[in-house]
């Protein structure tokens, strides 16, 4: 969908007009009170659920899906590609209109609020006045919660899974470390890669290296790969592979250099920085929930989690508590770290097909199957 | 002190000829039994305590000196740089007698038990047939345990602090990304970055800053800088520094780049990755130790330590007990992660001293000033 209307950011640049790619599944029904948007993480995309025209299964699919927790045969859902991200939204490797060349490392910073305001619009147009829930995961939970802070009237329930209220010291010290590795690789240019011809691969592989060790467990990493060789005897060298999990880094880290956009990563890391509502109430979060008072929340962590701590959702649990808003919350004991908001636990997804549950008989859709809890 | 009998290797290679720099402390009293060897870690060296040619303050210099927890009034201190390391002992900046040429990537890879063969041959060489104790923090707590298990007959004391008896999953994962930053920068030339004039600082930098994530706590790193602004208003840029963490990051490694050598990282950081003295045992920790049944242990280790976690000090404390073997073990509750070792923290102090006394007393040696306590 194409917006021609210049998106003011927060940075007090603005985005000229800009293209934002989705998908949505399911029926809107004739009130239009079905609709839940689902909004990504770091490297995912509008594709949420099914297979596309190319095959590729949708990153939370085990989650949306006909009959599955966020059921399709009741709620209309929507994945939308944010701007600046690299999945056909506008984003830095597509043409600057001022300029004539690729954006590059002149697309302008993006925040989640920034996000939160586009995809207002399109659910504007898609004719939908209030959405039955708003729904993400880490980067994606922040985007719920500021879809209820800063556009309470626009939805019901807000669905914030393995987040945080903002990022820690050391979770913008590993994000910076990414950028670094990106920015000082020679195949950057200064962000104008595009026009070399090459892609700063070492640095979005080192990125992608560090990015994997915080998204799993200790416990996980230890129980899948401890201290496995590769190759029945050591080899006694600096550079081959020795370990198991080197290779598995490795192979993680060249796999995500080849589909994914430097500039995209430096700007997403950079959004999830500078994301934290309270900071504009003095450090108090409370207060900056206070528009959403009228709305019900579910919070999700993991206890293995050590990215987005199951005690960075507690705090944001509390700021409702202290507004008096209606939250659920789960944290569920499970082995994946971060990683797990993306698997199918069982406990896990059987709060949320009860959330969903709830919210449906909240507007009364009717389901005619059997249930599949 | 330079040795011209090869030093054989784990590997099966060995060191031709090589030189150890060395220093030290306090006087060997006249039965050679007051002798404590200092064992470094990653990034450091002989330079143990007090002030050398060029102002540089030892590693150690809080806890080892006149009245200090390791008296030099008492003890015989020595400190030695391990060979492979970038402080003045043979290494890949220095000539390969049988090219001609810097070592560099062609370097043996070194094991810790490689270089605690390396440190019997210095202390043969002293005139010392046995150590009051061998000491050491981290990766020098490794050598430590490996003096005890490998040269029983050589110590009575073993004092491991902030140590673990194998890299797990995680740990491995982290060299791993800073050895592929380090090996993937342009400048590395295979590891002959020597003869192209150049450094491969940008390796190195990002090798740095990840380290530094993993030496702090959370909570330290969060009380430290928090996420605390460099300059008033945030400056909505990828590349500029924004956060304090940042600054500090980048400060750090900036500072290494400047006079680490690429091809030391990566042999110690597999050093770190080899060690594993129970797999020679089919796993069996307890196995490793039987070796070391009448020697004494002191094990340290600190609360907030994610890198090496008290967890992994309490597996060697199991073996030893396993074995029968005296062991003293004191978990600090202390702040500052796996950095708190190099710290003055001062129940930390307290112990090592209170250690330190008891193995004095064992000698007998006199102390006539008064008590530091």
């Amino acid at each position: 969908m194409h917006f021609d209307e210049p998106l003011p950011l927060r940075s007090g640049a603005s985005l000229p007009s800009y293209s934002l790619v989705y998908e949505t599944y399911g029926t809107l029904n004739a009130e239009r009170s079905n609709a839940v948007l689902v909004c990504h993480a770091l490297n995912a995309s509008h594709h949420v659920a099914g297979t596309d025209e190319r095959g590729a299964t949708g990153w939370w699919d085990n989650l949306v899906g006909p009959g599955k927790p966020l059921d399709t045969d009741r709620f209309f859902v929507i994945g939308v590609n944010n701007p600046g991200s690299c999945f056909g939204s506008t984003g830095p490797m597509q043409l600057n209109p001022a300029t004539g060349r690729a954006w590059g490392a002149d697309f302008p910073v993006v925040t989640v609020e920034d996000w939160v305001d586009a995809q207002v619009r399109l659910i504007d147009r898609l004719g939908i006045s209030k959405l039955a829930a708003v729904l993400g995961g880490s980067l994606g939970g922040m985007q719920a919660l500021s879809w209820a802070m800063r556009h309470p009237g626009r939805l019901e329930h807000c669905i914030a899974v393995a987040t945080a209220p903002n990022l820690s010291a050391q979770n913008i010290a590993f994000n910076e470390v990414a950028r670094r590795a990106i920015v000082t690789d020679p195949d950057f240019h200064g962000g104008h890669f595009y026009e070399h011809g090459v892609l700063p691969k070492r640095g979005l592989r080192v990125a992608r290296m560090i990015g994997h060790i915080t998204y799993l467990s200790d416990d996980t990493m230890e129980a899948k790969f401890g201290r496995e060789l590769r190759a029945a005897e050591l080899g006694y060298s600096t550079q081959a592979i020795e370990f198991q999990i080197e290779s598995y880094l490795r192979y993680q880290g060249d796999k995500f250099s080849e589909y994914f956009d430097a500039n995209t990563y430096l700007l997403i890391t950079r959004a999830l920085d500078y994301f934290d509502p309270a900071l504009e109430h003095g450090g108090d979060l409370a207060a900056a929930f206070v528009p959403a008072r009228d709305k019900r929340f579910l919070l999700v962590s993991f206890t293995t989690d050590w990215r987005f701590s199951p005690a960075r959702s507690r705090e944001i649990v509390k700021a409702l508590l202290d507004n008096r808003i209606a939250v659920s919350y789960a944290e569920i004991d499970a082995p994946h770290g971060h990683d797990a908001f993306l698997l199918e636990d069982p406990r896990y997804h059987q709060v949320m097909r009860a959330y969903f549950e709830g919210i449906a008989a909240g507007f009364g859709a009717a389901k005619t199957e059997a249930a599949h809890v």
